[in-house]
């Protein structure tokens, strides 16, 4: 083992890619114009030009708006007003590990249906649904998705829609990555395609930073209200302090630049990682993300993650188990996160990885 | 009416004794000195250097600390992890309407004890106990009680924490307001009295202030641990951007000032409120605080509270009514917030509530 450990495990971005400068500027700026709305109280709905400039980003109505501490805590909200136990939820398999959690606590009955490289497998869902599951709510990751790094095909949306309109669910669309685009074309939210049917959720954890914990979500006007007043009752209102410099930061268009170098990092990153994949362990089968932080990698049949991830921990790189991401199965895969992982670091550590891959 | 409305409503600091400058060097600052820390996911624990910051403060260990976003939302993940629905919890009568709100809603089944002018009614409560009550967490608002503004006396501190180990329940001392005592001695903490006992929650919201959403737990190891899952499985963690500007904050002396600002402001307000009550409005009945925020005040029987209110806000001064902190009775009873208005406000704001009380 030589040097400290690569991490591809944690989806979070590397330190060069935050523009702490701006985020500084920010701060003075959000003090000086708007001492009051900073640091008083503020609402619950969250600091109200922000959710101004949310909206206008959807084209949608502020009352439709609800700014929070992270979009975990949204999503928590949603499932306390939404779901209660022994509700039939959907979710992708595979899906990311902390919501999977969090319905499974709140007692949700958890139906996973394949996520295939186009998304979610909506002849399957169908199946499902026409077989007698009366899903209250389906948990969809529209782009570069979390763990699978695979993206929703406007088909798939329209049909999922279709599926929603026909047996009267909610889709709850999760979309943390959408600004992080680097290939292809972006396409419409399913929030946009039918907006008294979706709940969707996303975050400046990417696209700023994630400490500042600032999240949203928007769906239909009743639905925010009711969840504005969950939100009160938990914690009066998040940050306004957090959300005036996220408001600052995206007023004057450090956040178009900030989402440059994001993408520009990610982009390279993607790319010596398929190159060094190919290179070092030919093995591996991946779809190539367009954007986003996660590669999803299957090994051969038989390959034991577990395994795999100690001997990778033992060479200083580490992964995090498909299994993770998975009720069951997946002991052949693992999601790679080059998000917070330079372009030298992905190099050795594929090369790591393919050692401990080697030495099974 | 002349002029706008003066509110004795809302219990937050006006914007004057809030240091906007000193907040904005500090954001500068967290940004320089920790980019990495303030920008990054952190813990749910909190930002590590302002949870060492408040454990010294507290004279325990960091692992008996957890920052919250608001101490709301850390009453919120104690009665989480602490309480069920049917478990008996002790409140103060009066008490602060958002916690019984969110006992209420948790399906805890609420007993109110009487509040006297040094604390809870220990004797009522020693009464309720033996009578066969089986309390799970008493909750204590020990100085200038929200709404009440009574503080706690040393005697029945001590007489709570036997009460407390003789029934084995958990006290729950929420401490936001320790810090404005403007006239006195500062008592010891329950906490630094059976640290084993007392689970402590305090807030930067009246020294630093509202807007920046920090809060804190204080308490056993293994609960602070606990509380730290359910945090994470919340929201990942609290701001770190909010908290480790409340960290440099602290750290270069700020809040020192701040704490004496708001202390000054306080004393000279509750002076002129004390004053104009007297003058004014004689048949008003109080104990006047010696310190935070709130001057609870009881009219003579058979006023109408509600019925003030309204002829209060046509003249264009508002307060809470009493009834909103209890769970019956209180009528004739009111709370008046003095931090967020001025000496003059209050002169004008009490000769407002006065000829209100005339009108009726």
């Amino acid at each position: 083992m030589s040097g400290s450990t690569i991490s591809f495990a944690r989806g979070a971005p590397s330190l060069d890619i935050i523009d702490v400068e701006g985020l500084s500027d920010a701060a003075v700026r959000a003090f000086e114009s708007d001492p009051a709305g900073a640091t008083a109280y503020g609402t619950s709905i969250g600091y109200p030009r922000l959710r101004a400039w949310i909206a206008d980003r959807h084209g949608v109505e502020p009352e439709r708006v609800l700014v929070t501490n992270g979009s975990m805590q949204a999503d928590a909200f949603l499932f306390e007003h939404a779901l209660r136990a022994g509700d039939d939820v959907i979710v992708e398999r595979p899906t990311y590990d902390r919501t999977l959690l969090s319905l499974r606590e709140r007692g949700a009955r958890v139906h996973a249906v394949e996520l295939q490289p186009d998304g979610i497998d909506t002849d399957a869902l169908a199946g499902l649904l026409d077989g007698g599951v009366r899903a209250k709510l389906a948990h969809i990751i529209p782009n570069f998705q979390n763990p699978a790094g695979y993206t929703l095909s406007l088909d798939k949306r329209h049909a999922l829609l279709a599926l929603a309109g026909k047996h009267d669910f909610l889709v709850f669309e999760d979309d943390p990555y959408v600004a992080l685009r680097f290939k292809g074309e972006t396409l419409p939210t399913m929030l946009s395609l039918d907006p008294e049917r979706v709940v969707y959720a996303s975050s400046f954890s990417k696209t700023v930073c994630p400490g500042i914990r600032v999240g949203y979500l928007v769906g239909p006007v009743e639905l925010i209200a009711k969840i504005a007043k969950i939100a009160a009752n938990t914690y009066i209102s998040p940050s306004m302090v957090s959300q005036s410099i996220v408001y600052e930061f995206c007023a004057s268009g450090a956040i178009e630049r900030s989402i440059e170098t994001v993408k520009t990092a990610l982009a390279e990153r993607v790319g010596v990682l398929e190159a060094a994949l190919r290179r070092e362990l030919p093995e591996a089968d991946f779809v190539t993300p367009e954007g986003g932080y996660f590669m999803w990698v299957t090994l051969p049949e038989g390959t034991d993650a577990n395994a795999l991830l100690e001997a990778a921990s033992e060479r200083g790189v580490s992964f995090v188990k498909g299994a993770d991401f998975l009720m069951e199965g997946g002991d052949n895969t693992l999601r790679l996160a080059y998000s917070g992982v330079t372009v030298e670091q992905i190099d050795e550590g594929v090369g790591r990885l393919a050692q401990a891959f080697r030495s099974l």
